[in-house]
């Protein structure tokens, strides 16, 4: 993010703008409508180049509002500075709408727009504020109306009753209870289910490493999404190292390059795709690119033994969207060739949870991302609000693809891990664990929760509860047979 | 089709057009630049336009290079006429080059584009001829180069060897014998899988009478895709009887509307998608545009009650599409409320598969869509050559997939067909019996190689290939295990 706001500066104050600005008003033009006019033929002209320009067209276009703004004297768009703690209310939050936020007075945010694995919700979650997206007719509330926010049922109350405040301050009050229960991942009668998290820099991994067991997932795209040129080995593998050497004597697991399709490369040319969540993204680029999956391992080998011993990390590699035992057998091949010790694969495409024992015996381990994996076995778009419904990770089918996984591992003896946004979920977590799922890795901000939670029962009673949910014809029976079914206390600390 | 190609000609005479080339011959320039530079500007007007005017552009576009071609006094682009037996090979076929052709004279065709599931394998399919796609440098092959397409195993030989040539005689002789098995669809030992048709229109569906036991897919969308505005009830209505007239007394399986995404209506507006595939397509569209569902039903069943018992068909209508039992038992709901006796969804979304019993609890009847399902459960696009074979309707998770569904039949005693491409295989048509499918729906054209290889085994061989290509750990060894385990007389006749 830090990178996209640097960015929109650079654009800000580029020369070419402002002659070309200069050249409009020099033509009788009004100063603002120049600005306006002038950002918006550069704008053309990136959104022409396609790729990572175009998406650069979309902060040049937020840099004119605020000029222009400023040229008019009139208040500047997006959001305004809060005087006190408030429910930050918005059609939806860019990357630089977030990072004009002062967190500390974010009690809340709830959003028009967006859908529940939107970067509204991602970021929320990364942050541990409650969250509500997809609520019609919020940007509609006058500014200082008190809202009740309730991110556990989705719902927001206006001028809420004493009641529901004091709900909020029993909230609160949960919240206390939940911190004050620490240390490693277990079920009550002493089963380990490592919390881990998920992270997208080696920033992030450092920000989350007082708070969790290790690293569960971590996003190398971000590394090659930015840049303008492929990043070449020794910058990829200082990246990796910097990462490895802050969980030294954890975990890390290191996913590989989930580019491609709708996440294309700056620097490599790919087809346009009528469906790209269908096309040739992650490990699948080694069909067309093989060079950049070669160059990444050598880079991730290089890190690992750049490092002595001491300083050196459990470090666990795999490949994202891999179908086939075949595709698995060949990031394997490659990935040991490169000197890594333990290779795996995700379980996000529906033939490879279906076939996940074949999967296993190529591989040391595998890590379900539940997001995707619910995006095809429902057949409904990840980014598409209107299919929420069907995207439920509670949903039954996809719970019976984690299981069929599960097993999978029980029975050849190796992890299973799931890394997808529903780990996150307190009440997820007991039914995953129920499963047999070997570890959880989540948004940092959501440890504590399921830490709370797994704490609270034992073994057996997360089997029962897994298996209440896979008996449900719905998702929302399922989840509401596993609120049913946990103890008093988590539900009254973590549901109200 | 015969709509697409009158349309054209309809372009071809446009007084707009022929003004507007007027106009720039009268300003200096020449004709044949005229008529591209007049159709040019009118095809960039359609093209802008977008939806179903868009798709017009292609044919404006074919006509120009028609014309421009005859005013310079060249071959006209595109198949030239055949004056003997000939194989056709081309980069890929459009629907006016398909209705160009003499198919009398057409042995085989050959592309160098499109996919096993593109219009060209579909068309081919639907008039029984052998046809093989994604052939590298196929349209570099000099015109009267002997060739020797080999459907069966996708390939081409140029030059072949006379022993390769005798094969070809040996073939012709073989499907003389597939041609003399007659009767309905039944195992060697009586167990009965009727042979049924897919068709897109009235016309196909009384083409196809005489050659199959009934319809298992009667595609709907035909009726909408071409029309500008929502065909009325009556005229839907007078369609539907003309198909279920064409087979009195016998099975006609209609599937409503399957459109939304890449299959736009004209008459409605649609969002567009990132991802159509995964978006608000077929059965879904009764989320934005519930009145052309409930019209389409009314329509259904008023064409059932307009026809006397003695023209009546054994009629079943399904909704494609259908991801969960909610979805089912909303569709069955309102079919049953417009008279509808026989309901049932296809099963093409993965989840619909895994919780198959589930789903048959809410109708009578489930069918299999194998294309859409194999898309999903590997997560790859049909329309992408690329990862065909990814694709590949032999894939062990997609027969996981048909096995469950299968089962789900057995458990509830309702039938469960197959209606996708895959059926029309003749190997897979036995491993498809053989899991317990109860109906097999094909191209008409396909029907007599899967009536002749299910005569030649008992219900338990069929059992027993279908178990080997369970057993398989990829597509290939699958194939190759029922291809091994088919009776001597049948590898000989449908595998040469």
């Amino acid at each position: 993010m830090r990178q996209m706001l640097e960015a929109a500066a650079t654009m800000a104050g580029d020369p070419a703008l402002a002659a070309e600005a200069a050249r409009l008003v020099h033509d009788g033009v009004g100063p603002a409508t120049a600005v306006d006019r002038a950002v918006e033929g550069f704008a053309a002209v990136f959104t022409a180049a396609g790729g990572d320009l175009a998406e650069r067209a979309t902060d040049l276009r937020s840099v004119r509002h605020r000029a222009v703004a400023r040229l008019l004297g009139v208040p500047e768009p997006g959001l305004g500075a809060l005087d006190g703690p408030a429910v930050v209310v918005a059609d939806d939050l860019s990357p630089a709408d977030t990072a004009a936020l002062d967190l500390a007075l974010v009690a809340a945010i709830v959003t028009e727009r967006g859908g529940p694995t939107s970067h509204t919700a991602i970021v929320a979650g990364q942050l541990g504020l409650p969250c509500v997206v997809r609520v019609a007719g919020a940007t509609a509330l006058a500014a200082g109306t008190p809202v009740l926010v309730d991110a556990a049922t989705g719902t927001v109350e206006v001028d809420p009753s004493p009641e529901a405040a004091s709900l909020v301050a029993r909230r609160a009050a949960a919240e206390e209870v939940v911190a004050a229960v620490t240390g490693p991942g277990t079920t009550a009668d002493g089963h380990a289910v490592p919390l881990l998290a998920n992270v997208g820099t080696p920033a992030d991994a450092r920000d989350a490493q007082g708070r969790t067991e290790g690293v569960g997932l971590f996003r190398t795209e971000v590394l090659f999404l930015d840049a303008r040129t492929e990043p070449g080995v020794a910058e990829q593998t200082a990246a990796y190292a910097e990462v490895i050497e802050a969980y030294a004597g954890r975990k890390v697991v290191i996913r590989t390059l989930d580019a491609g399709a709708d996440k294309p490369l700056a620097f490599a040319n790919q087809s346009d795709e009528e469906n790209p969540a269908l096309g040739v993204r992650g490990y699948r680029l080694v069909r067309s690119l093989p060079g950049i999956v070669e160059r990444q391992l050598d880079a991730l080998g290089a890190a690992v033994r750049a490092l002595p011993t001491e300083r050196q990390a459990d470090v666990w590699v795999m490949a994202p969207m891999i179908a086939t035992p075949a595709e698995a057998r060949a990031f394997a091949t490659a990935a040991r060739a490169a000197g890594i010790v333990k290779v795996g694969v995700m379980v996000e495409v529906p033939a490879a949870a279906l076939r996940a024992e074949a999967i296993l015996a190529e591989v040391d381990f595998v890590s379900l991302g539940t997001n995707d994996l619910a995006q095809y076995t429902m057949a409904a778009d990840r980014l598409r609000g209107e299919l929420a419904d069907l995207l439920d990770p509670w949903q039954p089918a996809v719970l019976d693809l984690v299981r069929a996984t599960a097993e999978a591992g029980v029975a050849t003896g190796k992890p299973v891990g799931v890394c997808g946004e529903s780990a996150g979920d307190p009440l997820m977590a007991l039914v995953l664990a129920g499963l047999g799922i070997t570890s959880l890795s989540m948004a940092a901000g959501r440890v504590p929760a399921a830490r709370y939670a797994l704490r609270a029962h034992t073994l057996d009673a997360c089997r029962a509860l897994a298996a209440a949910a896979l008996a449900a014809p719905d998702a929302e029976t399922a989840r509401a047979a596993v609120r049913d079914g946990v103890t008093p206390e988590v539900a009254q600390v973590l549901l109200g």
